[in-house]
């Protein structure tokens, strides 16, 4: 078949945009790991082109030479069917190879595949292609709360640049929206559009009746959670939240900074004073779930946050929801490594929905299942109740 | 109010019976904690007679003397309302109070709360002593789940006594019975009998069409997932599951022995051959999942166990479900103390639904929810497929 | 050769001698192990028991029968050479074999080797049963500082019994006692009585001028230390001290405890008052450095204290000295197991020297050398000054 | 006071040697640190510019002005009297300052210190000085280890250059050194030269007679250790030191690696056939007195060593002594940060005498003390038997 000239442009402007994201970088910002969970920007670089080199060049392309034998090594992340990779935190031990060969291994993939798209293809080519530039685009959301933590744990607070704005602050009044008790479907349904595995099997779910927040909380509602020591009462958290309060000595939420009594949060626009009309973020569900009971709320479930999200405004939070990440019905996942992509952590994490200030664009939809464990924090997470 | 007699008898059985599981115990047995999530024998005879005396005597019987002060402190398990505890991974490191003070303590306790019962008393009281036959015949099963952990990993591997059965072979035909798509009742509704919070809010649950096994998965099968690799294949696991493999490097299920090539496993009756018609038991959800897998197949959820539970027979193994541990619509958990018994666990657990072979006499219903973190093994858990 | 009346008397006493040690315990304490350090007093029991057997019997006593095979594996310590081993920080998991089972195996081995002893034995036999004797005296000291342990940090403080006194005031003035620069002889030199591998090879080492007290430091001093901020100034501290200080927040000597303002410590007689004119005691070497920085002190050399031993009191406490534990000139360690007794932990220990309220008779001797890891404190531990 | 030419030259030869080393990085080698006994280079080169800035600038030269305030957060390293630092295993997630704005400070800071030595100053600053060069000649050390591990631990084994030479091949044969037993004057004498606190106290030492070798050993020796299973008998290991290899999983020197049969190593010049006539390197204490053991020897005390220097070739390794880091005689340390030197380390390490490939001129003489844990490998250790 024939790539679409609209297909190919997605591709470039994907592989372009990710390293427009990268242009405010010093080359020492690409090197460093300061936490497991954090990737060093040139490992998403070149994680994001090895994708499209482990699974696309090398077996559908006719003598496609690798550009290095070694970056299967280097640049695997979890995928266990393909052989020996680097540790996960062992990222940031690696100088080499170096950003100016990363961006060569970028350009030189990216003009082996536009030269590939130009000739007949397979289908499962484009499969692949689509999954190469969704997954690329989830590296771009991720690249962004990791160069926040990077920057945002310095202790010199570098701003990434000037202008990138995080607080969308939703002016209008706060209500509670009811939703009628009855069956509801939930899951991705066109079939033109693009979905992970995760979305499919649209379903029926019985949901009762229930109140949603039309608005996400705010820095000053959070702060009067802090106020009033919701901190330091167990009561209002899970066990296993409590032991990690005790273990971590958190107190609020992260890159908060209280400088001389006055609330500062750290931005990528540098440490800005603490916007409390902006809705809360970088909170773990722990947190999120303290929260809604100390309020007297609760979460929402995944399932009445898809039901209802036609009726509020979403899209600058990722939205921590009670549902545990789990296979809908029917799920399969992909043989092979595909496969591996999101079934293998359908355990002990948590489901968020929406996107966030640093989601991209096409990468945002009602049914895009995200998930983290309980304690993370270095996304762009926020609160919506419901009672 | 008046207790009536049966509810009398039912506390005085409770309570001998839990000193009757201790009898073929030495003393030396009642005392250590060879793991965290194993208690010592005397720890259960103790709190759950601090239960009875911190809920129910110091605050309803007039005059009440405590037994102990410090045994407050000593044998209260993860009640931060009620004050200082000892860590729960310390309590096999206490020789005090000895065995014989335990046991002046259960029965001082024991016959103050018959005297105070045999009086004029509250609704409250009534409700709190049945709270507190309830949790003791759930310790009844701890107790017995700990027993077998603290002489089953003795290198002497001592017998508990001669005669408890834990195999019980199902010796029917296996086969899968079809349940239909619809609107299912979840959940408990006979306000006449005891349950706990977590069992209430009986709601309704959409679920499509599905299939379950009659049989749980015997030793034979989960020998044959043995043999075929199944612990070495990453494919069947989950990424956390896969880690945990790797850490602890188990390659079967607990308390299994391969002696010269044959096959045993330590029960309470001491090191047998293992029998391969038997309901396979001590697995973590991790197996479960894998080994569902495996046979193209998945777990049950916890709706759908209890939606068929009716047709088919269980009560020999706990079994695993899919289901992550949450709240049912509309759970409230209880104020104060009593409040912290199930609510505060919700979160990074996976249901367990049936009984097994150590559950106690009148705790035994379709809609108990029990529940462990997804490594656990000690219990006596089983396997049934759905698909 | 004929065994000496007085030899058997030796073995038979220290033997009996063990067994009233534990007199006052309860069996629930025989078994617990809360530090990997401790071990549990049943285990102490059977392991000098194993060594006889071990060692003597197996090899020497014709037909002689083991009391239980598995014991060798529950009861060997850190001797690879002997096969597997339970490991240390396991010790307290076993409930079996109980207690009466190990004073059984207690018994039998005794009266084995007094059949053997009986009879005309090789020079080698009697060399062993020395070794074995001052092995057991070694672990009755052992043995003391373990119930100490496990009855002190029990919340409860029960008490070990009504009159063992630890606290040695001594009540002469203090004083420098100076001595000359020259070369001294080290180590043991008389063949006739028995010392360790450790203290042989007698050698000659020069020493600088220097004055030694002729006082331990008493609670008193070392009150001022603690009142004047020792612990909270770096500069008094080795690197590795502070780091110390730092993860385990300790600000005082192990079993102080201040109630309402006032200091008491837990002794084996259980909480007294805090005795100022007593010697500190339950200090680690970190501590015990830090205090004679503070004093523009120093600690001993175990050639200094050595040297000057004559002149003044000792045997209360075990005295830190600022040796590091190596080899004599000329030491070469016994072939096989033996030779693991002494030398395989010189290596980043520090030597003790003198003795301890609950060192045995006939185990005190000027050249004997303990040796513990520096951050140990619960030996009865004393610092004396030197400059 | 005016300080002389030749002192000048020796600072700014000092300063530029550091950078030349430097040269063959790449500006992503400068960040990382892979383990936390490893320092990024650039914390290497910004740590010895603060040196010079927190103890001459701030506070002798008049007006000064701090490059940036909190460049002494960032390259303080283990001087808690200076207040905050970075943690020591926090170095390597630091991108910023970059490296550029670090060769500022570096220049910045040169420049301004040359500017005070051209005036008249105090007798202090001369000390302070020299202090300062010395101190950037042992980072110059520790930065050409630390970037072998950098490098050598990266799993496309990039060379530092092509010419450096490692392999410093004895070719004479070996012999032992019979020195006659009697009092040995050890330490510093010479109150022209430049030496460490820790080398000060020049004492009397009696040692008896012994033999020492005049040949490092061998690759090809160890490597009969190896093939001769000294890796796997626990009887030529210190205890500490067999828990060590069973937890690290080591059998062979760090940089080892076994292609196809083939023993080769990595070296600055990359990967390479192991020499087997070179002396072998990178091996910890522990592997030094296995090694030892196996033959029968032992290593020499650091007395043994200094006083038969002079009758050996030495210089390409760091030689491993039996000797515990301990202070001289009458050692006293400095007041304030400049005395947390040295003094707050001699606990639990061991001494190695002579110097290695990568010691810079001038920071080489017979009665420097280095010193390491007793499990660091990426130094360029070496082994010289005694007996």
């Amino acid at each position: 078949m024939i790539i679409t000239e609209n297909l190919i442009t997605f591709f470039s402007e994907t592989r372009e945009h990710t390293e427009a994201l990268c242009k405010p970088l010093e080359i020492e910002d690409y090197v460093v790991q300061p936490i497991v969970d954090v990737s060093p920007p040139k490992w998403h670089l070149g994680h994001t082109t090895w994708f499209f080199e482990e699974f696309i060049l090398k077996h559908h392309k006719p003598n496609y030479q690798l550009f290095n034998e070694d970056f299967a090594f280097v640049f695997n992340s979890y995928y266990e069917s393909i052989g020996k990779r680097v540790v996960r935190n062992d990222r940031g031990n690696l100088s080499r190879p170096g950003v100016a060969k990363v961006y060569d291994y970028r350009h030189y993939v990216t003009n082996e595949l536009k030269e590939l798209l130009s000739s007949n293809v397979s289908k499962e080519v484009e499969m692949l292609l689509l999954m190469g530039i969704h997954h690329e685009k989830q590296h771009q959301e991720l690249l962004m709360t990791d160069i926040k933590y990077i920057l945002g744990n310095n202790p010199l607070l570098p701003r990434y640049n000037d202008t990138f704005e995080e607080d969308y602050t939703q002016s209008f009044p706060s209500k509670w929206i009811t939703m009628n008790e009855g069956i509801y479907e939930i899951g991705h349904d066109n079939p033109s559009s693009f979905c992970y595995d995760n979305e499919l099997g649209r379903h029926k779910v019985f949901i009762h009746e229930y109140n949603i927040s039309n608005k996400l909380v705010t820095n000053k509602e959070y702060l009067e959670f802090i106020n009033s020591g919701g901190y330091e009462d167990f009561n209002l958290w899970h066990a296993e939240g409590w032991d990690w309060l005790k273990q971590t000595k958190i107190s609020q939420p992260m890159y908060w900074h209280n400088i001389d009594g006055d609330w500062h949060h750290y931005t990528l626009k540098g440490l800005q004073k603490l916007n409390l009309d902006a809705p809360v973020m970088h909170i773990s569900y722990f947190e999120a779930f303290a929260y809604a009971q100390w309020k007297g709320c609760r979460l929402p479930t995944e399932f009445e946050w898809e039901a209802a999200q036609k009726l509020f405004e979403w899209g600058s939070r990722w939205e921590w929801t009670e549902s545990a990440y789990l296979p809908y019905p029917g799920y399969k996942k992909a043989p092979g490594a595909i496969g591996e992509y999101n079934g293998k952590f359908m355990v002990n994490q948590k489901v968020l929905r929406g996107s966030s200030v640093v989601s991209p664009n096409h990468h945002i939809r009602p049914t895009y299942r995200n998930f983290f464990q309980t304690n993370l924090r270095w996304q762009f997470t926020g609160i919506r109740l419901a009672k």
